[in-house]
């Protein structure tokens, strides 16, 4: 890079929204070269998303960015509540509540975080300001090329222009350009990407953010409030504020225009209808917008798989959920790494082929679960079913007394929940995510009998590290620093077996041809002994966890040198879950591995399981990471 | 105040050390005038204290300041490992470990933090900022005098002067004058109070942080290191740094001179020899210092209860345990409350007598139990009866086959750690404190018979808030607002002898004369609908519990108005807790009280309780309060 003329980056980012400003992260953390732009002169300063949702606030821990956002005091939900017309009479009363995350969900923070996008922006910003990345404001972008034929390394090349004075314009080269500006993309349409629209009604809602007085109950849960005069939606905020959906227009309405609007004052009326008999007054009004929306995916989320989009880009749907920030997200945080290990020489360039396939399938489910949770809403469960839904365990033995339609609530429950909190999010099978159609299918030692699914979160655990005696939770213990994270359960620490697979495991991955050994640090020699998840590569960070509490263990007897390295990652895996109450490794347990002979688990930067397989003596193990990594590996 | 010239304040306070910090930070937020010097140019800038304690760390967070703690990521203390020389040969080998924590005390943070003094005292100047109150720097208190008789409301007469430039000095009038100026007191030498040395025998520490490169195992836990070559204490810190106490002198050394030194290469000298066979290097050393300490209580903590002395101006001890800011920031605390309840106009004056004998009394048992910690470490006990003593569960059962030794062994470690982790510090009965001897106890509601005892810690708990479905910690719930905490545990929320003790409870309450209503604020009738925690006074907060599921819970039904105006201090006791596995109302279970009939908890401002109450229907609840109140409040 450092020959490369100024104007030559390594990504161009079109809009600074949670898409583009995540994407950003990474990369500025990652080292790469950016030219981060936006057409709004100053980030959002009210209004827009505002729901984080339980994996969502994992993901920002695993950032180092939680405690930041956690600083502004969000509201937490934790529950929704339901409130329908009565069978007899007028008003509406409560017909039901149920969690926001249940406890068959292993999540560490079982509720949806509220706050203002704008504080949250805020948080990535710093963080990229910290790593030498500056947001340009406000700039547009104006036109731009991809030619990989003409310029194999740079074949990007934007035009940019100030907002507000087109005499101002840049053009700058890059290896990659990502559109994140919303549903209004112009990259989109420079490509002619088409939007198939999923649900052919579109709606017309209006938002408002405010502080009020009232009598009505739940104003500081989640609501969802079906009357005879319309429908409502109750969002609890930060600062003592609430958000008010409310839909304003549907095109089944016969007068229906997309354009049609309301004024505050009337939302305000249409909402102290609603709520009757409660009375509602507004001590102050935020924000206030009306947008129409439809439901919609992008045809393709890339082209040439050297200009991407992501986020509002390509895919819209309603706010229900509160699920448009958290998919932009993960659109990102799933481009990031892989532009990350195509560019710092890891993986083959066919890895970027996965971020299409992965990232849309999520938004088609998005899709259809913003359809079946309408209908979930409209169902009003009765009180025992829901509370079968919600029971705790991973497990609800259905009662035999339970009609066939209530099993149907229930199982739709559940998937609703588990997708709504983040946990639910899954990949298919490809070169990635292992299945029996993948090349490491072949490799004896390769594990399929495990809790952990490819292609699915790593299990939450908690363990006592060793080293200090912290308890910590496992899942969080390697930063997102980019690398692929390679979690030993070592099963027993006495077992001559078990010491001699970490051997095994150790020696082959010192073998200087290895997957491991191959992308070695060039600055291996001057790496600091207090470097602590990447001392050897910049793309692999080990962990080894020991059933057996933390005073057995013992590093420097326990561990090859190769594992001891990363002593700051070994745990005892000795602490009491409930989940797993009789087990005597918990973590073992979880994740489904014998607590003497453990496994090994391979979890991609991202945070989801790649591959999992048996911890052998010999060469077996290793002989399935290398399958499982020759399969996008560069050689 | 308004009348008053520019030159009058609440209170002088000199020294802005942890204990000056505390009370300017409470006085500060409750409104007061404050004249804070320190003869300082720059708060702390390396070195000192940084031993976080886990009940320091939950007041932190009741005030509202641990977040900022923790986002300096301070190294956590979970463990206490023990090095001793070896049966046979030379070295020095792991004896044991026992927990920093262990699980019998119910702490919601079983580690003791560790973060640069400095860093602690910015997050506590940040805070003063915000409430308008400057530490002036570089200055110092020069003379004053106090003489209640010639002015009643201010008393007190301060000189002080600019540290480096004599000819700038101040005369200032004050209500009250706190020295928290360390060890050697200006203000304490002035009074002529004297200091009493527990322990006739004084060292002289060496202490060093740095960044060291070692093999030995422990180095990132706390560490008490004895071998042929002598002692060292390993206190890991934040940063990758360490801390090294050494002792260089005992006042038992026939040379011994209090000003004996060492130089930094010696004590690195010093510290490798007795660390053999592991090695240590030093790649960075932050601060050293050698210093002289006594063991020293001060004789008195005031003599006319207007000028007060808090901190190691009171009294002085080894750093072994990390007991000094946690024990100056209690006496400021101590303090703080009860300045602000006699100068608000809730209490006599004579409750500032309090302050001496709780505080010196806990001093007491701090110096007695740094001697008892001694001999505990070099007890080395075995790991059968370490085991024994960190079991779960708030009882041990003495196992037959112990000797007597074993279990005076672990009641001393039970103790130990109990006072260390800050859950075991406890004030005697007085006005305060409930006892049998207090006028309270003809009152025929008074409860003697729970698990919450009158001058020890509220007991920790977690409840669901009914407003918002949020899962709390009980005894956060109510931030550190000077204001008396009114717990009512209502027990069943169906049973009409339940409304009815409530409804009782509240007209009490309201009833014009009661100790409730006759401190209302002055601006009742302006208070806005969302001040949650003071809307009717500055001086009690009341929260309900419910033993129900919180779905069973309407607040505007099960309520009585002045109850149900702390509608976000409603909470019902439907969390599991491990504690009380069995238990169908786990907080109501760890009060001790009965799940049906509840009982009313007075929590005094600094989370001690204070009383204890049935919850009975008719005037006997009320009766019970007033007596209790009645030993202290203004008629």
């Amino acid at each position: 890079m450092a020959t490369q003329p100024d104007n030559y980056y390594d990504i161009v980012i079109v809009g600074a929204g949670p898409v583009g400003l995540m994407l950003s992260t990474c990369l500025s953390r990652w080292g790469y070269k950016i030219k981060h732009i936006d057409n709004r002169p100053e980030p959002t300063a009210t209004g827009r998303a505002d729901g984080i949702q339980p994996r969502s606030l994992d993901l920002l821990r695993n950032m180092g960015l939680k405690s930041a956002i956690m600083a502004h005091k969000p509201a937490r939900v934790y529950e929704v509540a339901f409130w329908d017309p009565p069978k007899t009479g007028g008003g509406i009363v409560r017909t039901g509540t149920w969690p926001s995350c249940p406890d068959f969900i292993d999540a560490r923070y079982p509720f949806t975080t509220l706050l203002h996008q704008g504080l949250i922006e805020r948080v990535f910003i710093a963080d990229l300001e910290k790593n030498g990345t500056q947001i340009q404001r406000p700039w547009t972008i104006t036109g731009f090329t991809s030619d990989e034929k003409a310029d194999p390394e740079y074949p990007v090349t934007v035009q940019l222009a100030h907002v507000d004075d087109s005499s101002k314009t840049e053009t700058v080269k890059a290896k990659y350009l990502f559109g994140g500006e919303g549903a209004r993309s112009f990259i989109r349409d420079q490509l002619k990407i088409g939007i198939t629209h999923k649900d052919p009604i579109s709606y017309v809602w209006g938002v408002m953010d405010g502080v009020v007085k009232t009598d009505f109950p739940d104003m500081k849960m989640k609501c969802t409030i079906h009357s005879e005069h319309g429908s409502i939606m109750v969002i609890p905020r930060e600062d003592n504020m609430v958000r008010l959906y409310i839909q304003i227009a549907s095109s089944t309405d016969p007068d229906f225009h997309p354009r049609k609007t309301a004024t505050e004052e009337e939302v305000q009326a249409h909402a102290k209808r609603i709520l009757a008999p409660y009375s509602i007054e507004w001590e102050r009004v935020e924000w206030y917008s009306v947008y129409p929306i439809g439901q919609g995916i992008s045809d393709k989320y890339t082209l040439d798989h050297r200009v991407f989009l992501g986020g509002d880009a390509c895919h819209t749907h309603s706010p229900k959920a509160g699920q448009g920030m958290n998919t932009a997200f993960l659109d990102a945080l799933n481009l990031a790494w892989k532009i990350h290990a195509v560019e710092g020489g890891l993986a083959e360039r066919h890895i970027l082929e996965t971020y299409e396939p992965e990232r849309k399938d999520v938004a088609e489910t998005l899709l259809a679960f913003d359809n079946k949770y309408a209908k979930l809403f409209s169902q009003r469960p009765d009180a025992a079913s829901t509370a079968q839904a919600t029971a705790s365990g991973t497990h609800v033995n259905p009662d035999a007394k339970q009609s066939a339609e209530e099993n149907e609530f229930i199982k739709t429950f559940k998937e609703s929940c588990e997708f709504t909190s983040g946990y639910g999010v899954f990949y298919k099978p490809n070169a990635l995510n292992y299945s029996p159609a993948h090349p490491a299918a072949s490799a004896p030692a390769t594990a399929e009998n495990t809790k952990l699914v490819p292609g699915r979160l790593f299990i939450n655990s908690t363990v006592t590290r060793v080293v200090d005696a912290n308890v910590v939770h496992l899942e969080q213990e390697i930063p997102l620093n980019g690398a692929f994270r390679l979690f030993i359960f070592a099963g027993s620490v006495s077992s001559a077996a078990q010491q001699s697979a970490l051997k095994s495991l150790a020696a082959g991955l010192a073998k200087p041809d290895s997957f491991y050994s191959r992308f070695q640090r060039k600055d291996i020699a001057s790496v600091s002994h207090h470097e602590r998840h990447n001392p050897h590569s910049k793309f692999f960070t080990l962990a080894t966890v020991f059933a057996a509490k933390r005073t057995e263990v013992e590093i420097s007897r326990d561990l090859p040198e190769l594992l001891a390295r990363y002593r700051d990652n070994v745990y005892a895996d000795d602490r009491w879950d409930r989940r797993v109450p009789d087990a005597k490794a918990a973590a073992h347990a979880k994740m489904g591995f014998d607590q003497e002979k453990g496994g090994v688990v391979v979890v991609r930067p991202d945070g989801y399981v790649g591959f999992v397989c048996k911890l052998d003596e010999g060469d077996k193990t290793v002989e399935a990471l290398e399958k499982y990594f020759g399969a996008f590996l560069k050689q």
